[in-house]
């Protein structure tokens, strides 16, 4: 039965920790929020762990769930597959169920390494001769001042980017006695704050910019060696079991300097020990007429400075961006009456159901997130060689849809 | 079949429009975030229109829809009442869910005037020895930073009430052409800027101070006299008709100062011409130790001054309000993940869900709901009588749970 | 000798306290950052005590001292007398200074009460006939981005001025202990925080909007009522001599509604108990087609919100007012490099300077200055009615220049 | 005669341009604000253009000029050497008045070169052997809010620092048509925005954190490659002849990361391209324990998150840094009441005066400025070697007093 039959999108998610909730409570508002052509059923969640993949269905209301990702994927009344574990699972999980004939939606970043994304990139270029739609989850551009931010640069309003400078600001592990989760370990995570966080300015920055990262001069630095071995985790929270301790095997921080594709120069830097930062991304660019910042904290906010009024009138304009002409925001509620984080979630999915339904194909692509993981591989290498200034391969299509 | 026996709380909404789409909203996420004894189902949504009120149901996510609100009431399949529409029919459709055995939720502000709110309270007096409960929606209360401001100033840490300064700044009706919707009337909303946001900053201010306001003088403009017959509106949104004017019979602004109950000394203001102010519902308090202030357009922070501390080391200290410690982010995002307006609302339900399994009133109660209108009936007076100083009658009950 | 011969203006300071060293500074400073026609000699200062105010001129860089203001206003080689006294001697020495025919700078508020400022106005109008200056130290005005407000609303960048919020903010003496220094002294001060700095409000208020306050609806209040005996003072701090309380006699706040002479409806208050406020100075006016937003505490900034932009990109805007077009600072540094408090004097000793030279009345006027007498004398005796209505007695000339 | 018998400091400066105009006020102001064992003489300023400096030292406040610096140096009655005049002539003057046995306070950058620096600092060393004192004008180590960075971090507040991030951001010159003046000329200026303004940001991070930058990687950008041939200058603004072009020599825009002594890792960015940024001097600092951010533009504020707090209460706080607690500020105003840019310099003479009476070392030295150039050169040196990691050479006196 296909989708245009039933005019349903039956969704199988794989993974439902801090992302899988995000991604539940965005499944279930979409058709809420938004008038959209496909209805989302959600169809199953998928965990290996058959007690809290239980409770995790009956707490986030999906209809059923399943404990091994395969027969998630062998199922026929599964449309998509939404992949929400860690990292080193994604070309696996995602390779299968493209194969299987499944849209999927993929969390960032897109894989551990440049090969495993390589893959999946021919994987979901080769499923798109089939109609098959593939995403990956940099939901920060379904952000309403992100993606206005983006409508502004591509209308021309900043003229000639100069600088860009973004920063990804967490603190939740400066306590040296935080344990080590699995997103401190290479293994699992790739990297650490750079791939998690990392990434998503990378990616932010290449999307609302236009342009691409060309080159790198990086430093990255682990700050604490060792930590407790978790007894349990939830969300970025945990605790020690007070016996053993292991090894960090990725970077509490990475700074580096780029240059982009249009000419402009670049600082970026993420860490998870900037105390005081809990979720600070903050974006500015600088052009010859304007210039925009965006601060993720205050997500309903976007700052532009109009270089071209009357100098006496100058000045960061403060936009409160919950007008109806926004992005995405004319589905909420009237102007001043803020969303959140989730709602970037909300409109990520909007926009893939849309594109499935249209037949076209949404973005991010798998080829732009290959463009971070790109990214990431050159900061890793010039980090390695004393911050010598590192070329970064390009993906074959452009940045942006 | 009683609630416990089947673990449900079965909803029925009278109203669809902006209020019914935000609590609809708030019962489809309830038990998604928090862990609670009863199960919410969105049984059915009521409207006059049934075109309408059918695409509502749809697009909403309610079971089923009915045209009649009496016939809602009579159903024997539903549990509570959820009153979301204009304040002219709240009396009546409440006093008869309550006399049906509902329990019920009734948007602010609880009537039209205070003849109706007294028998509204006592019919919900007459309801609760039969163990039915009833809430008020004054929603702000349950943003986060809001709750917090309650709980310091509980706490102590503002000392003794010296000042509040509250005002709700809106600027939808600016503009001369924005037509005479059904808040502009007199006999449909009671009131104007005062009673729809006014109403809030009231409630807000007594329940975080645990004050109540005991007299004012008060001042009330309507600028705009006269104004296109709508065609059609949606939301805050609305064009006119291009036809026909008709009178504005409602304050465009109102303006008060006040004295509370433990002294403290207070200035109000409510105005829907304030531009550029789309929500802007900010309170300072300062106290004899410490002073806190809220803006509901960043409301997840919530600014304190702690006078207590070292002079060299005193400022306003910006309270990011996202960490698992403050009231009702354990069930939303990691710290620094922002939430939006619609959250209220959730907290809204997920308390008023709580009491009714526990067996115990929710706040704001009726009275306190009565309350708020006796001060609303003061500043009325008042402005009538050239700002004479006008006693606020009390209700018998205390303002905060 | 003429002032034309020597072009030397040469001033004599009653007072040096916190407002005399203020002054001093502005008279020092003005020629190095202005080219005027004339140059201001610092040619005396007075005060009653020998020692302190030898001290004081030797600090503050006078040429000589005298210790009878009577003696400096005979002096021959005085130009311009200036009077930085406590409120209840400006009248006399004023008086005394323009009929001996010196130019008189005087301390805001003009008087302790209208009767003395209209006896000071009719003085100034005399003395006017003989080419005589006065000016009213409502310093205030001369802050860049209160200048450049007003500026902004008198070329009709807010339309119709719908709402002004107006507070003044303080927090000095919030501890109990705070001894009874002379401005809590109704006999000395005429009022407290009504007088002090509810008359910037009320006079920056009605000069930015060109309009007067033609009504007020007031309530005051003494939190403290009685306070230690100073042992001694300095600036705003002081300390008490640990032995006898006194009676506060004036008010340690006054809250009012307004309405002015253009339509517009108004809020003020005036506190020295808002904790955490140490000038907070903040004015808000909404017009039909902008809005305006300054705050003493951040005076190098003014926001304004545009309502003619597009919706999408409507916001305040954060003017940083250090331009070269902006008013006084093409004579200071480059943009953003901001300027503080006491260059507000500088500008005010710049316009006074010029206006002597040129022949022409600087503002504000005595007659301006009586205006604000007025209101204030409206707002005490609205107080002390019950917050009724009270109509404000209005100069006979145009409140600005 | 010996300084300590007129008590007087008698100061001769070369130079009368921005920063003439700025050390100006400050030495006018110096000793009306602070009591200080000397009393500073204007004595007499030196520069090329006999009408011009005429003027300025009318303008200025200066008893007298000179045509001549060397003229200057050799005269008795001058007790202090200001050099306000570009980069490429401190040296030599510099060296010239040490000789002279004349203290020296000389502007930052040091010197265009290292070679240059290092001959000042022998210079200085030689003389202090005589009790002759010097300082390099680092001025914002004199911003309140800056010392009490300062003070914070000393007092092991911020913990461990772990991140420094510093950016020193203006636009003067985006227009490509801003002519050609000796700012961005290499053989004047010695370097661009690296120099002018990053040198800034250098001292102040290693002022504040008390670690020294000990190996960068760079990048420097011209953005704008041939300018007009300016007709004359003011100030940072001026206008071109309209007829000529050069080239421009310096970098538009400087970024590296660093790392610290301490373990901390930075970085940091100078540009004149970062439109709508005026003076936009921004630190922040993350440590273990709290963290600290700085703004130039905003520089009475201060902002310190407390990690030591309980996690609810937690925030960054917004300190007014206007008590008398505060450094410097007790010479000042009210609190609340704010100070400007020129005050850093007039803290700037307070100190320096204070340590010559005192026959103590001002800082910050020439060590510590030459501690800069270091840096400076090692940035040049990396950006010419494709961001190659840079050991940065020491000098050999600890970076702070």
């Amino acid at each position: 039965m296909s989708i245009n039959d039933n005019k349903e999108l039956r969704v199988g998610m794989v993974g439902y920790a801090f992302m899988g909730a995000a991604h539940s409570q965005a499944w279930r508002t979409v058709n809420r929020a938004f008038d959209l052509p496909l209805r989302v059923r959600m169809a199953a969640v998928c965990g290996r762990d058959e007690a809290k993949v239980s409770e995790a269905a009956d707490k986030l209301g999906w209809d059923g769930y399943v404990t091994d990702w395969r027969e998630l994927i062998a199922r026929d009344d599964i449309d998509v597959i939404d992949v929400c574990t860690p990292g080193d699972s994604h070309a696996e999980i995602t390779i299968a169920a493209l194969a299987a004939g499944k849209h999927v939606m993929c969390e960032k970043p897109l894989a551990n390494s440049v090969a495993e994304a390589r893959a999946m990139v021919d994987a979901a270029a080769a499923a798109r001769e089939s109609g098959i739609r593939t995403l990956c989850g940099f939901n920060y551009r379904r952000v309403p001042a992100a993606a206005l931010m983006r409508q502004m640069v591509a209308a021309g309003r900043l003229g000639v980017i100069r600088h860009v400078r973004a920063v990804y600001l967490q603190d939740w592990i400066t306590d040296p006695e935080f344990p080590l989760v699995w997103r401190l370990q290479q293994e699992r995570a790739g990297s650490g704050a750079l791939g998690d966080i990392g990434a998503h300015i990378i990616d932010l920055t290449q999307y609302v910019t236009g342009q691409r990262i060309t080159g790198v001069s990086a430093l990255t630095e682990t700050f604490i060696k060792e930590r407790p071995i978790p007894a349990e985790a939830s969300g970025l929270a945990a605790t020690g079991n007070g016996q053993a301790v292991g090894q960090v095997t990725v970077d509490d921080a990475a700074l580096f300097t780029a240059r982009l594709s249009g000419g402009a120069i670049a600082t970026y830097e993420a860490s998870r020990f900037a105390l005081g930062r809990k979720n600070g991304l903050r974006i500015e660019i600088n052009g010859s007429l304007g210039s925009l910042v965006f601060d993720l904290e205050r997500l309903n906010e976007l700052e532009f400075y109009d270089g071209t009024k009357p100098s006496a009138e100058q000045g960061f304009n403060r936009i409160l961006v919950t007008e109806p002409e926004h992005p995405y925001l004319a589905a909420w509620w009237p102007p001043g009456h803020i969303i959140g984080y989730e709602h970037s979630f909300t409109h990520q999915m909007r926009d893939f159901v849309q594109a499935v339904a249209e037949g076209v194909d949404p973005h991010p692509s798998f080829e732009e997130a290959l463009g971070v993981q790109l990214v990431l591989e050159a900061v890793q290498s010039s980090a390695a060689s004393g911050s010598a200034w590192t070329q970064v391969a390009q993906p074959t299509v452009p940045v942006a849809a």
